[in-house]
C-alpha cells in the first residue's frame, strides 16, 4: 500500500493527538484539525512540554517551514 | 470538524489578542487586524516583552517567514 | 476592521517614521517611501543606532527577507 | 543505466527500510510508504536511535526540506 | 512622492558609488551598473574594507540573497 | 565552449565516481546514476569518510538544497 | 552604460579565471564554462586554496544558492 503524505495527514485528522517536531527541538502535542499543502498545521488542545511542566495552547496555527516531522500514530 | 490555518486566521480577526511565536525566541502578543497567504501578519496593540518588562508597538506588521506559531486562544 | 499586511505598509508612506526591525538584531527607522510584494522597502532619511551613536544613511533599499516587522506607528 | 532521484524513491516503497538522514545529525529508519515532490516521506515502523536506545514512532511524515539524503539499500 | 525598490536602483545605475550591506557583516562599495528582479547586483569598481585594509574586485556579480540592503546615497 | 550545469552532470552519468561537497562539511562519493532540475542527485556504490574509516551506502538519493558543488573528475 | 548580472556572466565564459565567493567563507577559483539563471556555475580548471596549499578539482558544478559573488575580472 503506497500513502501520500498528505493522505496521511487527512486519516490524522481529529482523532488522537499528534506529536509535531519543529526545528530548535520544540516539540508539540494536539488534535490535528487542519492542514495545507505548506503543511501549516491546526492543533486543538496544543500542550508543549516547557522545562518539565505542561504549557497548554488550546489552538494553535504552525507555519508548515518549522516541522520536521508529524507523528500522527500517539496511543 | 476540519479547519484549514488561514481559516482559523480569519476567524481570529479583531476579536481577544492572539500570540505569535517568532524564530529567534521572540513573542508578540495583539489584535489580529489581517494577514495574507504568506501569513504575514498586522497586529494591532502589539507588545512584546523584553527583559521583564513590556514594550508597546501600537500597529505592527510582522512578514509570516518569521512566524512558529499563532495561538489565537488568549483568554 | 480588516487589513491586508501591504495595505497597512501603503498607509504607512511618505508620514512619519516607521521602523524596521531585520535578523540579527538590527533596527533601522526612517521614512517609507515605497515598497514590494516581497516586503522590499525604501526608506528615506534612514538611521540605525550603532553601539550607541546614530548612523544616517540617506535613501536605503532593504531586502525583503530581512524583515521581522515593521511598526508604522511611531511618535 | 539512469534513474531519477524520484524513481529511486518509488522502487523503495514498502520493501526493507531505508535510512532518512536529517539536518541537525538525526537520522530515522523506517518502511518507506510514500513521498512527494518535495520529498516529503511518509516512513512506517519509523525509528530512531537517541542516545543509545530506540525510539518507535509507528507512522511518521517527514517534510522534505529536512532531509539530507534517503538510503533505500539497508540489509 | 511613492517610489518602488527597482525604481530607485535603477535611478542609482552608473552614479555614486552604494554601499551594499551582506548577511554575515561584509560591506562591498562600488558603481551599480545592473541589477534584476532578484536584486543580483552588478558592482563595477568594487571595494571591500578588510582588516583595515582595502581590498579592490574591479566587476563583482552579487547573488541577491545576501544583501541586507542597498544604500544609494553615499557622498 | 559553454556548457550549462545540468550538462555537465549528463555526461558524468554512469562514469567515474564524482565527489559531492555536501553543507555542513560532508563529503560523499559514487557513481552518478541520475539528478533532476533541483540537483537532487542518485549515487551508487556511495561512500563517506566519516572519521577516517569509509562508510558504504549502496544507493544514496541526496536531496539538491544540500549540495555546495560536485565535481564530476575523479581519476 | 547598463549590464544585467547574467550579461556579465556571459561576458566572462571561457576567459580569464573568476573567484567565486561561497557562503561559509570558501573561494573558489576558475574558468567559468557555463552557467544557469539560478546561478549554478560550472568552473573549468577549478582550484581552492585550502590552510595554505592549493586544491584542484577539474571540473566543478557549483550550487548557486552557495554563491555570494562571482568577480570576473582576475589579472
Amino acid at each position: 500500500m503506497t500513502r501520500r503524505p498528505l493522505e496521511i495527514l487527512d486519516q490524522a485528522l481529529n482523532r488522537k493527538p499528534v506529536i509535531v517536531s519543529l526545528k530548535g527541538g520544540r516539540e508539540i502535542r494536539g488534535i490535528l484539525q487542519g492542514y495545507d499543502v505548506h503543511m501549516n498545521l491546526v492543533l486543538d488542545k496544543a500542550e508543549e512540554e516547557v522545562e518539565g511542566s505542561l504549557q497548554s495552547f488550546g489552538t494553535l496555527i504552525i507555519r508548515g517551514d518549522n516541522v520536521i516531522y508529524i507523528s500522527p500514530s500517539v496511543d
